[in-house]
């Protein structure tokens, strides 16, 4: 049963201004941008980010070309506040970039951010309180003076205890939480008075920044806000006007986009769209459809592959296969046509260097990516198109360290044989690299038997192997065969250092009694890099105990050719 | 180094229309939907679907309410022409919808696509041919005429086919394909030829369907090029005007929206965005982007979780976890703040019955789903948190199958216990369940030891157990231990059916030598539905036999249960 939608959602009133002047712009320099990644994508994980994940972020970002950086909450934690001070006291914010910190309106809260940012030599203070009537009414219980007078408030105490630090350049930033659904007449009123408690000018001016907070029109209802607080505010020579788009509609970029047509000067988002529920702005995408309307945005996306790693293993979040620049797929053209359309493209050269390729809005060299055919999984770009192909057609999920791993030896392959990629000779190549290597592929070890006893004191093994040709009989303890191998190889005085098992996984690659089990064994030799060996068989302990030999096999091979070296 | 992009790029240029008039609207009423999900969606996957899987798609796209369905590009593959087959010949097309499907503007093309309609009672026969200038001169060398031409001839022999064929309700359909980078006069004068040509009329329309191949603009320009081509065409009383939106700037659903205010009546596009590279626009964003607006989509999400998973089943693609409206991510607070005003709003009741609740702009409800702070993963939706949690905590990946039966688990006991639920109580509710039973829950089967002897026949293994409390001794037969039991398990006569392992997952749960594994195992009695059990010791042989014990008491338990009822 249907329901009908009358009786429970009202439609967005739309802002009357019919000489609106945004629909004729076009964006011909960028914004400033402000990442939040560490603040309001922080705060919408599963689980924030810990000191080392911070950092390595806020390296990233610093990397990409951020110039302004929201840090954290630091009232709101404690690994927030510790890492502001780390940044300051370690000295790792770079002369031309600027931390901001966000604050509630609250005393306490004010004062412990400034106590954060104490030794800082800039920063930007960010204020933020909720004005839109639902708000006030259903959360603080307040009417529009006594927000603005709170508003007011927290901007003098914050002026005071700026002043009271001047070593510090301060920039101060107010938002008007929920700015999308607020009176428009009211939001300039309260604008207007955090910008003179401040004391803003043109030379030191505010920000204010107007969010989207839940997306609740359609980006052109935002575009004509924004026009018309640009239009209304009365010191609109002291303030930087900035917006923060959340994407509850899926329409965040263009919200944006649409918004710096009409007067925004600034964009605050996170790499890939992380945020709260359905994200920020994405200032990926954002930044990128710039660049192929031959405006440089400042950013630098060209290894963008790089990037998408360290935000998917900082927010443990994926980017989609269909993200518009960064996606497995978006560079894959699957239709026969397409793929002749764009191989005739990359053929005819243009004689003035315009990019002109059908279907391929941007080189993908230009982010540090390649074309690929979908049966050409050949670059980084294809990896997941390697694990789908080995999880569909073979049962194997490989863990993302071999994923890694593999995509690069399928790498090489291509190089050095070139040719298309189908499932069958990808999963020729795992085997060969991973299960059974070719005959006449060096082999410092060859499982022959395996005999293993579980008695009180744990299980003995015995392993009967080859080691360069001669037969050599190896006995282990363990609490298990997979231990106690690993302690019959360490007794051996046969490997150049420790041998450990760092992690292992099996699958059942067929269903039934008869299945055989895949074993993806990790192992490590020292202080070596780890690496991954494999064996299959009905019997769960062969397959390990194959998988074990097979990644030693592979640690000693590679451990050689590097001594070589 | 930072590339200079005007080297590289030009600016799109804006459309010359100072009296454009969709600034003003507002959307009142939905447009005519059109999936193209077994068509544009179809085609950009790393593998297109199967008869079974395309069937399933076809029905989840009619239970949503579709009732034009492109179904297949039937002279592009022989799987597609079959599927248009199979459709008409097992009647399985409702009465209310029209099927669809896509030729090239070739005669053998077309002719084999009115072959594959035989007997169809209703179809859109959908003509595409690129008419943008680099296409013409790089993929086509040819020139405006001969563009022009090539789609008359097309379009003439289509009305002399469908003519032939009388008893099926013909609709024409024409894409100038890449129309976002036509010139508009040289579009509009294509699109008023094959009008001519097939005969539209004010009670017989013509689909003119105009397409972002790929989206190059801001979406307000699009929506000046569907305005100008609204007002332009000729026989505007005899077209609908569709628009076929993709997503390369992120703005997809911007665009689509903005067209629809622009004079579009008609949408093309896929579930979640699927389509070539980065999707076609989102038709469940869209859809439900109108709902909250007040305005009706005609389409049912009232199930969305079982409709995402249909879609993920059938693309091998995930939905984001930030996705608008089906992302496990977006009806899930995690600052302290927002879960506070959420609560709050909740509490609060509007008299009128209107949904204002702060941060959530629909009431999940609406689509089958629940609010979820972070801490209380207690439904279907947190599904993506509690395999995030345990993966990240307990180093534990569960299958897909095995998340879905414990969410399960996790919702009966917040049901009948509530409260929120760290980690730590849902691993116990974890090992309680799968691993180690409380003490006093019922347990048909207990493994006391377990031996196993490998010899030239194969595996021969020996399980002490007790039944309902007696002393038994079970000896089976297999390729490796987990099979030997199965077998064992079979031969005691003590189970209602024939027991089978469908699946098993182990996995290190800690590194190094002294690793303990956690092996899961999916079993099944007979032809009831499988279940899982898990095991976990030092030795892997050991963990198998405890999980394959869990499944069987498990399975026993539930069987007993349902013959009872």
């Amino acid at each position: 049963m249907l329901k009908d939608p009358s009786t429970k959602y009202r439609a967005f009133p739309p802002v009357d201004l019919p000489d609106r002047t945004w629909p004729n712009r076009t964006i011909t320099a960028p914004p400033v941008w402000m990442s939040t990644d560490l603040r309001d994508g922080n705060q919408a994980l599963f689980e924030p980010m810990d000191a080392e994940r911070k950092l390595r972020m806020f390296q990233t970002l610093v990397g990409i070309g951020l110039k302004q950086i929201e840090v954290a909450f630091p009232s709101a934690s404690q690994t927030d506040f510790d890492f502001v001070r780390r940044l300051i006291e370690e000295r790792l914010i770079p002369d031309d970039v600027t931390i901001e910190v966000l604050t509630q309106a609250r005393e306490d809260l004010i004062r412990r951010t400034f106590e954060s940012l104490r030794g800082a030599p800039r920063a930007i203070v960010h204020l933020y309180s909720a004005t839109a009537p639902s708000w006030r009414r259903i959360v603080f219980n307040m009417d529009q003076a006594e927000v603005q007078a709170m508003a007011v408030r927290a901007t003098r105490l914050m002026r005071q205890l700026a002043d009271e630090q001047p070593a510090t350049d301060w920039t101060f930033e107010y938002s008007p939480e929920t700015f999308m659904s607020t009176e428009l007449p009211f939001a300039r009123e309260v604008c207007d008075a955090v910008v003179d408690a401040w004391g803003g000018t043109p030379d030191k001016p505010v920000i204010i920044n107007l969010p989207t907070t839940v997306e609740v029109s359609t980006p052109n209802v935002f575009a004509d806000q924004i026009e018309w607080m640009h239009r209304h505010l009365t010191r609109r020579d002291a303030i930087i006007l900035s917006v923060h788009p959340h994407n509850d509609r899926g329409t965040a970029v263009a919200a944006a986009e649409l918004a710096v047509m009409a007067g925004a000067q600034r964009v605050e988002g996170c790499l890939f769209g992380n945020g709260e529920r359905t994200g920020n702005v994405d200032l990926v995408t954002l930044a990128l459809n710039l660049y192929t309307q031959g405006v440089h945005p400042g950013l630098d996306f060209s290894s963008i592959n790089e990037i998408a790693r360290v935000a998917e293993d900082c927010t443990q979040l994926p980017v989609h296969p269909r993200h518009p620049y960064a996606g497995d797929l978006v560079f894959t053209a699957f239709s026969g046509s397409h793929q002749d359309a764009i191989k005739k493209g990359f053929a005819v050269q243009d004689p003035e260097g315009i990019w002109e390729v059908p279907y391929l809005p941007i080189d993908p060299a230009d982010l540090g990516r390649s074309y690929d055919s979908v049966v050409r999984v050949n670059s980084q770009s294809g990896k997941g198109g390697i694990a789908f192909l080995l999880e569909n057609h073979h049962g194997i999920t490989l863990p993302r360290r071999l994923q890694v791993e593999f995509s690069g030896v399928v790498q090489r392959e291509t190089d050095a044989v070139g040719g298309e990629f189908t499932v069958d000779r990808l999963w020729s190549l795992f085997e060969r690299e991973y299960i059974t290597p070719a005959s006449g592929a060096e082999q410092p070890w060859v499982l022959r038997s395996h005999r293993s006893d579980d008695g009180a004191n744990g299980t003995h093994v015995v392993l009967e192997v080859a080691h360069q040709g001669r037969p050599v009989t190896l006995r282990g303890q363990g609490n298990g065969p997979v231990s106690a191998a690993v302690d019959a190889f360490n007794r051996s005085g046969l490997l150049h250092g420790d041998l450990r098992v760092d992690d292992f996984h099996e699958h059942a690659q067929t269903a039934g009694a008869q299945a055989t089990a895949l074993t993806l064994i990790e192992v490590a030799i020292g202080k070596a890099p780890p690496t991954f060996g494999a064996g299959r068989d009905a019997h769960i302990v062969s397959a390990a105990m194959q998988a074990l030999v097979q990644g030693v096999n592979r640690l000693v091979r590679r451990d050689a050719v590097q001594a070589a070296a």
